[in-house]
Order: C-alpha cells, then structure tokens, then sequence
C-alpha cells in the first residue's frame, strides 16, 4: 500500500515532525540518557518476583485506582511531614507533567521555561495545546531572575517550569530564586527535580517550600537515583488540592498493580538503591575536575551527568566517541555535550575515549 | 490551610467536575467493572514472577520505548497476517484512545460517538480539547446507520467511535455497518473492541476491515479477556501510518519494562487465559435467559455484561443490591442496570439478591 503519514488526518502542528526519544543503540558503553549504572541487585529482584506473584494472583481485578499505599511510601521517603494527599505518582514524571498540563495549561494558556532545559518541557506543554514561552539561561546556564521576573510578568505564564537541577547543563537553582519565582508565578510553578538526589550539599529541596506556596508543585523520579528508569514511576509532591485538581484530568487506573508494588517494593530497599547515589556524586566530581584540568568546559553539576565542551563541531566529537564505543548526548547548547555518569570502568571508557576523539 | 480547588487557576472546562470512576468498595461480590472474575493461575503467577526477575536485573535501563516484542506477540494473537507495525500498545485503553485524540483530534476538531457508550470517549475526547457530538443509539441500543451516516455528513467529525460489543448495553455493530461507517467516515473511525473475545459466534472482529480501510482503528484490551484489568495493557490494530502517527504524540517510554514483560508472558499463556472465555459467555448466555425468564428487559449481549431493566428507580435497586451485598453498576440509559459476569457463585448470589431487591 502507498497509504502514508501523510494521507491521515494528522492535527496540522504535528506534520512534518519526528518522535522524540534519544537513540536507542546497542552500544557496550551507554551515557546518553542519564541512567542509573548500577541494576538492582540480586536480592531487591528477588523482592520483586515475590511482590508480584503476590500481585499477580489479584491482576484480574483493576489496581487501586488512587494508588494510596504508593503515596504513602513516597511521601514517607520525601519527609518533611509530607503525607499521601500531598503526593500524585503517574507512568514516568512525563505523565505527571502532562496531567499538571491538563489540568492548568491547555488551549489559550500559556507555559514558560529556562533553555536549555528538559526538551519534554515545550513538547508535552504543546501536545496539550499550551503556548510554549522559552526564556534563556544566563552565559553559565544558570537562571536570571530579574529576566524570569520580567518573562513572567510579561507573558502571565499558567504554568512556570524550573528544571533544578537542570538537564541537560546540570546547574540547580537557588532556593531564594525559587522562593522569588513561586512568588511572582500567577499560574502553578513546577520545580523539576528529576535530580535532586544527585544535587550538591548546599543545595535544599523545592520540597521545603511547600507549606508556604499552595501553588508550587515539586515533580521527581524514581528512574535515576532509585535506578528504576524500566519502571517508569514519576511523583510529584504539593498542596492536596493540586492532588484534588490532578484527579480530574488522570486517566482511571492509570497506574497499574504491578508498577504500584514494583515502586513499593523499591522504595522498601531505598537504603540498598539510594546507596550508590553517593558513589555517583563522587565520581561526577572527578569527571568535572578531570575535564576541567583537560582544558574542558564543564557547567557546574548538581546532577548525574555533565555538560561540557566546547566544541566546533559537535556531532563529529560525539561520533568519533561512538566509534569508540562510547554513546553520549548530543543535546543542550550548540558546542556542548552531555554525559551521564556510569560505573568507574565506564567513566575511564569515556575518559580515553573523550581523549582520543580530540586529540587531547 | 484554607486553600482548595476552586483557589487553583484550574482551567475553566473542569471546574466543579468530579473524578471519573466507579466506586472502589470492598463487597463480597463485585460485578460492578467488568472484570473477569477467574484470577491468573498458580501456574502463571509464578511465571510473571520469574519474568519479572529477569526483568528486574535492567531495571535501571529505560524500556524499549518501541516495545516491539510485546507489539509482536499482540500481532501475533490478534492473528489476520497482522505484524508488529501495525501493532501499537499503551497503558491501558484508555492511554491508547487518548493518544489518538492527541494525534487526530484536538481543538478545532470534533469526535462523535453513539450513546450510550464508553463514557471515556466523550471524557478523553474533551479532555485533549476535541468537541464532542454524541448520536443517539435506537430503542434497541443499536446504532442507527442511516442516523450515524446523517450525523457524520453534518458534523465531519475527525474521529468517530464505535464500540463494538456496545459498554454498557452489551450490543455488537453488524461487520456490514462498521463497513459503511468506515467508508463515510472523514476522519479516523475507531472501533473500540475491548470486550471482543466474548462475541457470540457470528459476529466478526474489525480486525477483519483493516487491510480496506486505513483509517480504520481497531482498540483492544487485556484487562477483559485476558483477566489482566491491573497490569494496563491496552492496545489497537492499524494502518502502519497510524502507528507512525502514534508515535508522534506518546510520551517517551511511555510503557514499562515490567509492562511489557508481564502482557508478553501472558500471551504465553493465552490459552489458560482464554480458555475461561467459553465459560463467561455461556454464563452470560444463562444470565439473560433466566433475567428474560423472571421479566426483566436485557439488552442482547456480546459481552463480559448484561444490561437489564427496567426499573421506574434503578437508584433503589442499586441500592438494595448492595445490602445484599453484591456490587453492580449504575450506569447507562435510565431505568437500566449494568452487571458483570461473574462466577457460577456470584452468579448465584446475583440472582438471589435481584429477586429479594425487586420483590420478584
């Protein structure tokens, strides 16, 4: 059949365009979309296979369609007093970011961000039909209030997103910028903390600001410190009555059984998974000095992977790396790549690699 | 905290809306979601436990953002020399027709479906901001092909939903009306067959359409006939270019490692799965010769449910079905009830306490 894309009745801002997704290459070394090096081990899988043959004998009957006990668990993990009616969990903090936009954005309203930043931002805000505002990032990647000040003044965003720490720069924001931000934001601002468990010592939570901003939501993941990116579990915490609001838009049982006690399970092990997170900052620290004594850019990093360059040209330093086996990222600002801290082999992979392909 | 929903800048569309769903009660005899009432086996269990712990070990990679093994075997059982490329699978039905609206309707285009039906359609349909225009079903709760034609020649709507077995009358379309509705249809028709597996004999499958019609989709599920309501599969079959289309608007990764292992084994286990099949339709068969039998009016019925009446209060049948108690539901056309299929036993409870609640 010659049937095409291009015979449907697609909506007219979808034509010509291509799935998101970062390659998925069979590659020995992969640090290009900012996973968790380390699987479970042996004894959280075998936690696992127990906690769903126990699930499995139920999974005729539709899951608990307000996955209460999975709240609960993540709101005891976040702390700071935080109880289940202050915390929603989706399929990957994507779907948590489209139902914020669901329920707050849509059609006639508007979304703003800080670019370079989390490129799902602008997609997922026009794939509800909400107007997409980028405001750039300083020289060092780093938010300018005073412009974000005068963006949200201007535009009267219903939605204000702030990645901290930022993906793909690995730069956080400042609590008291953040605090400035949720006080100027007319509509819900969402603090991105894909991250945080990777952020420095000295850089708080958004979550510490929540008793004081109904209207700040704090989005997360258990897919890079809890190193559950197959299990797709995004959460966010905020006021109840933004949990209330998320209700209306979630798709019933949105969350199944199996993903609901898989999460569970996890968050049971937090000590086992979480363990190794301190393991990864470590090693991002070397890779940050190890660049910058290479004559490398490096954005500060908050995060499980760095930012560097700058390059001429990019795309011929990121392939020469994958001639040598080594897939990174080419994303964020022209001249820079991105890589995702691995395992110490994998990090000296990288390093000869790096090395190699500039001739340095 | 005197903060709530109505201080939230909710978009205008949801405010003073309720969430979607029916009651989650605990009832000894709960025929109220069409579930299927025969759990997995010992046998399965176990092997969705070993699958998963194999799974478990990569659970820090991301998933197959294609999942393309699952879209194979999905190809595979739906049978017709279908392939994996026309093959697409989500997080439940609803996150299929969902990514539908997404891709073919939005705002500025409309969607039409004939009630009573699905009450999702008209709710996703809204939802991603697609006007909908409901088509009154006839006295029989079929679907009125010459009204159907005349409502699409009017309105030109960009999606239009067929459910064929009918939720929550119970109807199936004649293949030869879907014919022509797909022929008529401008946009996308889809024909959502989540209760398919329980049609009586003479009544073919859409499925059997596609290789004609392009535009035509058909929606599967997993949660019916495969007694998997808690692990979320939805899936359709279509033109390669819808599932081009898909892809286009899905979040990344938008189904799990654990998701897609879990409908894969059991597809491995259809037989087992299916084989409870026969013993729900011939219940069902029982069930609307004994309501016929006591005078109750039943819809004819191609699914895992029968509707019945009519009552001058269904409201207080309801309610005096659940003293007894056995949950059913509330829903469709005044004056009728919906009750699942349940278990020889539950069955047996339903009859008794249908006759106690109506005095019959």
């Amino acid at each position: 059949m010659s049937f095409s894309l291009n015979d449907l009745p697609l909506r007219d801002d979808l034509k010509g365009q291509s799935p998101y997704g970062a390659p998925q290459m069979d590659v020995p070394v992969v640090l290009n979309t900012n996973e968790n090096p380390h699987p479970p081990s042996a004894r959280l899988a075998k936690a696992l296979a127990e906690a769903v043959a126990e699930t499995a004998l139920d999974l005729n009957r539709y899951p608990d369609r307000d996955a209460v006990r999975l709240r609960e668990g993540l709101a005891a993990y976040l702390g700071h007093g935080l109880t289940a009616a202050q915390v929603w969990a989706a399929n990957g903090s994507n779907e948590v970011l489209q139902q914020i936009l669901q329920a707050f954005g849509g059609p006639g309203r508007t979304a703003m961000g800080f670019e370079p930043s989390y490129s799902m931002h602008p997609i997922i805000s026009r794939g509800t039909g909400t107007a997409w505002v980028p405001v750039p990032r300083d020289a060092d990647f780093r938010v300018d209030v005073e412009a974000a000040l005068a963006a949200i003044e201007e535009h009267r965003p219903s939605v204000v997103f702030l990645t901290s720490p930022n993906n793909p720069t690995g730069t956080a924001v400042d609590i008291a910028d953040i605090r400035r931000l949720a006080e100027a934001a007319p509509g819900v601002l969402v603090v991105d903390e894909a991250y945080a468990e990777f952020r420095r010592e000295d850089t708080p939570s958004a979550v510490t600001l929540l008793d004081d901003h109904p209207r700040l939501i704090v989005s997360r993941t258990m897919s890079k410190a809890f190193a559950l990116a197959g299990a797709r579990v995004g959460y966010l915490a905020a006021h109840p009555a933004v949990v209330d609001a998320l209700q209306l838009v979630r798709l019933p049982y949105h969350l199944s059984a199996v993903t609901q006690v898989v999460a569970l399970t996890a968050l049971d092990h937090a000590d086992e998974l979480l363990g190794a997170v301190d393991d990864l900052r470590a090693e991002r620290d070397a890779l940050v000095a190890w660049l910058r004594g290479h004559g490398f850019a490096v954005a500060d990093s908050d995060a499980n992977f760095v930012q560097f360059g700058e390059f001429e040209d990019r795309t011929s330093v990121w392939r020469a790396m994958l001639d040598h086996q080594v897939l990174i990222r080419e994303v964020g600002p022209p001249g820079w790549l991105r890589v995702t801290v691995g395992t110490p082999q994998e990090m000296a992979a990288f390093r000869t690699a790096l090395l190699a392909a500039t001739g340095r």
